[in-house]
């Protein structure tokens, strides 16, 4: 079982997804468990603000230490081994290897990670004090930390055994095998639009459509 | 005014995101549009089939040709110069200026962007004879392409004039210039559980304050 706790201010925008699809039959399995943290309940004063401007002047909100640490710790109490992951642009870019490493871990039967989905315009530098992975998505700015949070758990997921149908499709597929990408596959029907699948992947000869594949499969 | 089309087997997985935060600001303020195209409408038979096996074997299915050419063409008899776009482990690689290239497009009246979302294992190879942009996240593999779908979304519309609060926010931030990550940021309180704002950032001297920022931004 691997579980994966949320800490947002939009449940509402990604809880569907995690009902949806693989990561339902995922839970449904018993393979995963989601569940969800609403910052908001942190928040400061009557407005349960948890945000606030920058030091040193610019433009934005940052999020506040004290509904962060105040929500991360209230997870930990009861789960002292989560580890918590933060998508932000400083942190390591996501990878195969990487979702590989985690859903191996994630195996364990005490694996929980907690994902922190940062918005506004950024957060408090001291919340770093608090998280075991930064995580990057890769070079380009979202308006928070929801969609990284979806990716990182998709990613994992699917890999964890019993969650896709064969066993051996998370095997072969793109990046398994560091920068391989997959080789150009077709299905019925053979001939569509005048495009034609190319002969040798109907010839029925195992030994030439492995080398076929082999030559046409990606590098990046 | 910016469109999206999204051709895929899970509205209900991600219609929601688009509905939250800062996506449906964008829509209700006129700024972008989204709409949804159901794959499994331009299924074959009675079960409305969308997939079948790879030729020369392997795991999985592959998507069909002619229900992905169908619903393409069934967007792009309404709107002929609607690009197509593939969420695809092959290829580029999305950054911050691929983002914002597509987002300036964004400004003229009538940019359309149709996003086929693949799921499964695959496509057949003769799809990418419709498709005008091919996409990668990143070097990891996701169960489809609806959470690419939204975070080619999301980077694009964020950057619409309009769409954010402060038009300078998503200036200054990472990777507005080239590789540059954003510098330290803090709010209240000044001193949280023994940690401290750096004093520069209390000075009120705009000049250092700068030049702290400066030192203090990330490079990839």
């Amino acid at each position: 079982m691997i579980k994966f706790t949320i800490i947002t201010l939009f449940r509402e925008a990604i809880e569907p997804y995690l009902k949806a699809s693989m990561m339902w039959k995922a839970a449904d399995k018993g393979l995963a468990e989601f569940d969800f943290v609403n910052l908001r309940d942190f928040g400061l004063g009557p407005h349960r603000s948890v945000d606030d401007t920058p030091y040193g002047g610019g433009d934005g909100m940052l999020l506040r230490c004290e509904p962060i640490f105040a929500a991360i710790e209230s997870v930990k109490t009861k789960a002292p081994n989560a580890k918590v992951i933060l998508p932000t642009p400083v942190g390591e870019i996501w990878n195969q290897k990487i979702a590989r490493k985690f859903a191996d871990g994630g195996t364990e039967n005490s694996k929980h990670f907690i994902i922190l989905c940062p918005h506004y315009e950024g957060y408090d530098e001291r919340i770093l004090s608090l998280v075991d992975y930064k995580v990057s998505l890769g070079k380009y700015v979202l308006t928070g930390g929801e969609l990284p949070a979806l990716i990182i758990i998709d990613s994992i997921v699917r890999l964890i055994p019993g969650v896709l149908g064969g066993e051996k499709s998370a095997e072969i597929e793109s990046f398994s095998d560091g920068d391989n990408l997959e080789y150009p596959q077709y299905t019925r029907p053979e001939k569509f639009r005048g495009m034609k699948v190319p002969e040798v992947l109907l010839s029925g000869n195992h030994g030439e459509i492995a080398k076929w594949r082999k030559e046409h499969s990606g590098k990046i």
